[in-house]
């Protein structure tokens, strides 16, 4: 039988409009994946009895209710006693998490647990424990009267850490069916495009199925088996994935990356490489991907944020001619930008970026969206030029963080590095 | 009379988690701008008898209806139609419409308008039109039983145009009164800390009203006044600002501010210095939040990413002696650091990272979370040790790098630096 869930989100920040509910996207997005319906989400503010009504609606339409939002310890989180009440459910006080919390504030926090977290450690009776490994406060879930109710805390990296740990497996012990998917990641090709290229392989497809999902300047595209177990599922999938690799060609970097930076991790990696990093208007971007993976310090040595002109000449010792002749933001500068990175740092290549992220034209009268990515290796030194166009200025860096990667990871797969793609589309 | 209003997202992808309700956002902060209470947010797939259900409970519970999403020409776009057929009106041919549309698809896309785009053309009798200018599915208002009906396109920029240009005019024509808000950030104290302090001011506060919003190591407490006018809402937040600064003392950093690094730019705005950075374990963090501010190059200068040892000696010049004997992740190590970037760059001040970000402990066995966060100045060197504890690599990160701005925001407020509040609380 197949289930039907109701996401509940719990929240006056939401109805004011000062967040978006991301939690609810992330929680279809994984139950869509297990197979299991999402037919409602419901936003509710900080309120008992607007919460209470919402959870009267929801037990009547869906058989699986899962609230975010409302666990913390002030006097307006409200979500487990509310639904302790609409359910009939004791609270009962766990003392090994109070103990948790008494020590996450004592060892972390360095004073002692405030009174009203207390409550924090009541939770309905027989229920699953859900532990919060990024805060205090744990979620639970529990079933009554044929219907499963999970709490889950608000703040999204609490929530998704809480999923991945606890929650999801819960969900999937629900779930009979298994639902395999792969994430073939691409860089270099507009989203219309690949669909173009793709539509005829796709249109006809139902199980497996094949998504798109874009983002500036990346589409990842989504294949999805549906069937008894994994093996077979995977059994479907192989096909589809060789399929698309070969029609769009070296615009795939991955099968199942997070990211640009993680491929270029694992080829640096496999390929015994160190790198170095010398950014100017993206100001630490590809410094601040590449650290964000655990383990980049087998790879990446440092870098320097070379903001102002006379840290490019004095820091990373572009010549002074060069920059006066060319200016900041020039092909000479940013290829002498990543030597200059290489050369400081011992790296056995270096990525540079300069450009002008706007909101205005540079000095010299350079557009928003002019950057240009240099790489220096020990076969020489390469730079790809970029016009992005005017774009909000987190988008330009955005943007031009990925071909910083996508220059690396073209690099060190063979490919050229100063255009996007080497096929004809 | 205050009035009530839900906000009813229309769109199968919101439940399968391919976008967020982003929608649902903006409308929400207009509403909540215009002073229109939003209580309750729904979505609903491209499914008529669920959204034949929402908008049956909504009109029990709301005066007014916002739909966003199933205005399109396609088979699956069918809010107007389930929106006529739950309230009783009838829908009519407008031929201007129709036109419109035709000569959209003549104009702008060379092709003959599609027979299915006729729909398009049919609005509920009587009902306000509004014009899409981006797009080609007109939105509508109308008022039935004392209820108000508003029908808004899906794609955000197109919701986002035809809110500007027609249904925020159509809204604001039903308020009566203005919302104005203050937001006072503070950086170095819980979330419950916050609450107990101030929980005797809130419990009773109602208009106007205080709620706290937590980020980790960052709390905001948005202030909120309804009144006829906004000279008598500001009137009212006063005292209340004014309050909480007062029983908060220096952990508050700013109102109204977007966080710490944009008070950080303005504090060295003002007294005319620059500065630079010099990070480990955060990776270029500091850098990347400074320089995603427009207007950061008045100020900052660049800095390095010292992730290797090699780095922090050869580019920032810390002294051999000091990473033997103390090691990277150290007191006298961070101090170097911050003096080397401040040397190398000519800034005014320098701040620096180092620490174990994990996933493992480092080589000395120094634990995940032993962070020192040094700022090098012309009035000496200080450092903050924090020990933050095990968590997840990218929290570590944010708080060092919230710390990092916290040490520069109270050195150029002339408070001490190596603690995170002056005062007992």
């Amino acid at each position: 039988m197949s289930h039907t869930a109701e996401i509940i989100a719990v929240g006056t920040e939401l109805l004011l409009g000062n967040i978006a509910n991301t939690n609810a996207q992330e929680l279809s997005q994984r139950l869509s994946d297990l197979g299991i319906n999402v037919f409602w989400h419901t936003v509710v503010g900080d309120n008992p009895e607007r919460l209470k009504e919402a959870l009267e609606i929801a037990r009547k339409r869906a058989d699986i209710i899962i609230t975010t939002g409302g666990l913390g310890p002030t006097y307006d989180d409200l979500t487990k006693q509310t639904i302790c009440e609409t359910f009939h459910q004791p609270l009962v006080l766990h003392e090994d998490i109070l103990e948790g919390i008494r020590h996450f504030y004592e060892t972390y926090l360095h004073v002692p647990m405030p009174d009203n977290n207390r409550q924090q450690a009541e939770l309905p009776e027989g229920c699953v424990i859900f532990d919060n490994a990024v805060g205090t406060a744990p979620g639970c879930g529990f079933a009554v009267d044929g219907v499963h109710v999970l709490m889950l805390p608000g703040p999204p990296h609490e929530m998704n850490t809480m999923l991945d740990r606890c929650a999801e497996a819960y969900l999937r012990a629900l779930s009979h069916e298994v639902i395999v998917s792969h994430d073939i990641m691409t860089f270099g090709m507009g989203e219309s495009n690949v669909d173009e290229l793709l539509h005829e392989r796709m249109s006809h497809m139902t199980n497996p199925s094949l998504a798109t999902y874009a983002k500036p300047s990346e589409v990842r595209l989504r294949a999805t088996a549906k069937a008894a177990d994994s093996e077979t599922a995977e059994a479907m999938l192989a096909p589809v994935v060789a399929d698309v690799r070969e029609i769009l060609g070296d615009v795939v970097y991955g099968i199942d990356v997070s990211g640009l930076p993680e491929a270029c991790m694992k080829l640096l990696k496999e390929q015994g490489l160190t790198m170095a990093t010398a950014e100017s208007c993206t100001g630490g971007c590809v410094a601040q991907q590449l650290t964000a993976l655990p383990g980049a310090s087998t790879v990446y040595r440092g870098g320097v944020v070379s903001y102002w002109s006379e840290v490019k000449a004095d820091v990373l010792g572009v010549p002074q001619d060069v920059l006066d002749e060319f200016g900041a933001v020039s092909d000479p500068t940013a290829r002498a930008m990543a030597e200059g990175a290489r050369r400081i740092t011992g790296a056995d290549i270096a990525v540079s970026i300069t450009g002008v992220a706007g909101p205005d034209s540079d000095d010299r009268g350079n557009p928003v969206g002019l950057i240009f990515v240099g790489l220096a290796t020990p076969k020489g030194t390469f730079c790809r030029k970029l016009e992005l166009g005017s774009r909000r200025r987190d988008r330009l860096q955005g943007i031009a963080t990925n071909h910083a990667f996508d220059v690396i990871r073209r690099y060190l797969s063979g490919l050229p590095v100063e255009t996007v793609t080497s096929a004809r589309h």
